[in-house]
């Protein structure tokens, strides 16, 4: 099977993290998506455990929010003593609503509006990721009013393409993100940065993209980061103390995505890291990943029941689930691969193609198309892996549907950790 | 201007439906989303005569609520006696919260599970409109079990192509929605129909797809649909008595959009439906459209802040706003045409390029790629137009963020009609 947490029982129904899902589908009902509790700890702490060792003893991870930013997360987060990664006021709320301690959290985004500066210094956000010059400025002006001094990191763009998806490549040049070197622009934002009374520059932030699936595109950010460090120590005489290379590895959707070791990543850039900070004798004390799809992704789940299956003669096969693009859009939006296996007759072989359509009025809402799929009647429960990153959290209302239950699964027991959307949820703010 | 109801006023700001959007922006703050109420009644009236005019005098049609579905589009639709097009319950529960007559009402999708069937069957919807054989039987088992005879149309792929974008096509015979005629399906499953105690067969559903600006799909589609009303009536002596044409016409996003003159075309296809209605002597007593986005696509008008403009030397420029792919995912599904106006500078000329970047930890998240723009300022009004169909309604709190508030405009007052997600909605449902 794809993941470890993936099994098919005696019975031939899927099991996930030890639990027969056709159970818990007929349990809470669907579309329901779950989560693997042991796997979201464990995946933590490989990155916890890897910078530690691979950079320097202070070295972290600062999970990314925005893959499932949800408050059992943030408990299991706050747990393994990582930090996080933020991108809203939303999110502040939502961690700071289970006492996550706010010092490790670092506040990301390309459009800080003055309200989010605010918002955020009020929490006790510990650290700043500037984009630009107009928010290094808002921040000196509003931490100024505070009476405060605020902790920031510059986010930098090194100018490398992962040959990724480019609607998540965000380390080229040209992006809304950042300030790029190869155009001297951070080096002005640096000196900017160094000037103001009100901010307290710590250190820069890179991201190169996601999905990567070996160490190259990391590898090249250390040492672009690095010589850019070694730079600007020799032009402004700043010693930085934290580099933040931002993302984590690549996932495995498909059986044909390879597997990744993370840890013998993770020595291998540490390596480089070291090397690099010896032959420029520099002081970084700190080297922070933000991983996101790599802690939750293949810790979650997603059930549907099946509806019709249709087969258009000479055409094609669609067979129908009760949720789609609102609970997953990541078809709709990037083509991505998924694994769909009928949880009911797992042990059965895929002999049947059919394109997974989702259940909204729009042709694009499918979750795959042309799989490989078990002969599958109305009724039966389709299970969809690897769906706990940037599905729940960029889920929708759209065809007024209700977001789905999410249940977490740990040591065998399963508890309902975000409930089932109501019709009363869906026009609560309407007039 | 593109739409009547957006001028430019004498500060040099711009106006919608006759009020300030500056004003508007300050007093309820952005994301800020209105609607032009009485452009939605005009819309709807403008189909609601073409049709009778046009077709037969029992002629009508139903607003697709998927487009923008909020109790006040129901009030309105309501108020100027046309039908809806639902497609799930929580659509169902939102227009019975107003009132809405629910024979009126025509229950869609590829995918309608057992409960959704009760529910509407519970809820007087009026008509299904079946989409497969499967369905067909669940309808009558449940019917039956309620004691009584659902009326129902059958979708029938016609097997157009209108040329449109892949994901907003529904008529070709590859598709996940309905019966194809050209397999002959489409004759077994009416016959089957025709064969069952609970449901009552009252006519045939097509759909060719979106954004059609002339009308030649719709002539096809009638043309073929009323073949296969003849032929249905040859072959199994069943007299048809409505034909649901699906859809309305195209919208204009942008300049090179053509302006359509929707009552004229609708004068074009009643003669193409009257005279092959004459010709083969049939009975069809009622033609339904079923317009959604040319109801509330240009009664729309979204208002950001302009945060950074970043200009990466050699590259681009890039506008960042408090919104995008969270309240308007368009551009990142389909790649969708807007136009963009600085609200405040509106009497400027638009002298810069920039793309209009949202505000998400996403490479992706672009309102639109490299338009013309007035030179901006951080804190400048930024106006989306004609953002009514398809933006509130597929909205996420991807990122976190909090879902805008809808303001409608009536008669020159300005009332709350979506009020303003909260921190607490975002977590209301988390455990």
């Amino acid at each position: 099977m794809l993941h470890t947490n993936v099994k098919i029982n005696e019975l031939g129904h899927l099991e996930f993290a030890g639990a027969d899902v056709t159970v818990l589908a007929k349990k809470y009902g669907t579309p329901l998506m779950l989560l693997d509790s042991e796997r979201v700890k464990s995946n933590v702490n490989v990155y916890v455990n890897g910078l530690k060792s691979a950079f320097t003893p202070t070295s972290f991870p600062c999970y990314a929010s925005k893959a499932l930013s949800i408050k059992e997360i943030y408990r299991i987060v706050k747990a393994q003593g990582a930090g996080i990664d933020v991108v809203s006021c939303g999110e502040i709320y939502t961690a700071k609503s289970v006492d996550f301690p706010m010092e490790k959290a670092f506040f990301h985004g390309n459009n800080k509006t003055d309200s989010d500066i605010l918002y955020a210094i009020e929490n006790g956000v510990g650290y700043f990721v500037v984009d630009n010059v107009e928010e290094l400025n808002a921040i000196d002006s509003i931490a100024n009013s505070k009476g405060i001094k605020q902790n920031v990191l510059i986010r930098i763009t090194p100018g490398i393409d992962p040959h990724t998806n480019a609607k998540i490549t965000t380390g080229q040049v040209d992006s809304k993100f950042g300030t790029p070197i190869e155009t001297g622009q951070a080096f002005d934002i640096t000196s900017k940065a160094l000037a103001l009374k009100n901010v307290c520059l710590k250190g820069f932030h890179c991201h190169v993209g996601s999905q990567c699936f070996d160490s190259t595109s990391f590898i090249d950010a250390t040492k672009i980061m690095l010589t850019f460090i070694r730079d600007v120590k020799n032009l402004f005489g700043f010693d930085t103390e934290i580099l933040n290379l931002g993302g984590g590895y690549g996932v495995r959707y498909v059986e044909s995505d390879p597997e990744i070791d993370v840890l013998k990543n993770l020595e291998i850039v540490g390596k480089t890291f070291n090397d690099i900070l010896k032959e420029y004798n520099l002081n970084v004390k700190t080297v922070i990943l933000e991983p996101g799809r790599s802690i939750v992704a293949n810790a979650g789940l997603t059930l549907y029941t099946a509806g019709s299956f249709k087969t258009i003669d000479g055409y094609k096969s669609y067979l129908s689930i009760d949720g789609g693009m609102t609970d997953n859009p990541r078809f709709a939006l990037y083509g991505s691969d998924y694994t769909v296996i009928n949880a009911s007759k797992a042990s059965l072989e895929k002999t049947v193609i059919a394109t997974i359509a989702g259940r909204c009025c729009e042709s694009g809402d499918v979750i795959q198309e042309n799989v490989s799929i078990q002969q599958t009647s109305r009724g039966d429960i389709i299970a969809v892996l690897v769906t706990g990153a940037y599905n729940y959290s960029m889920a929708s209302n759209y065809n007024k549907l209700c977001r789905p239950m999410m249940v977490a699964i740990e040591n065998g027991i399963d508890k309902v950790i975000v409930k089932r959307e109501t019709f009363e949820d869906l026009i609560k703010n309407e007039i």
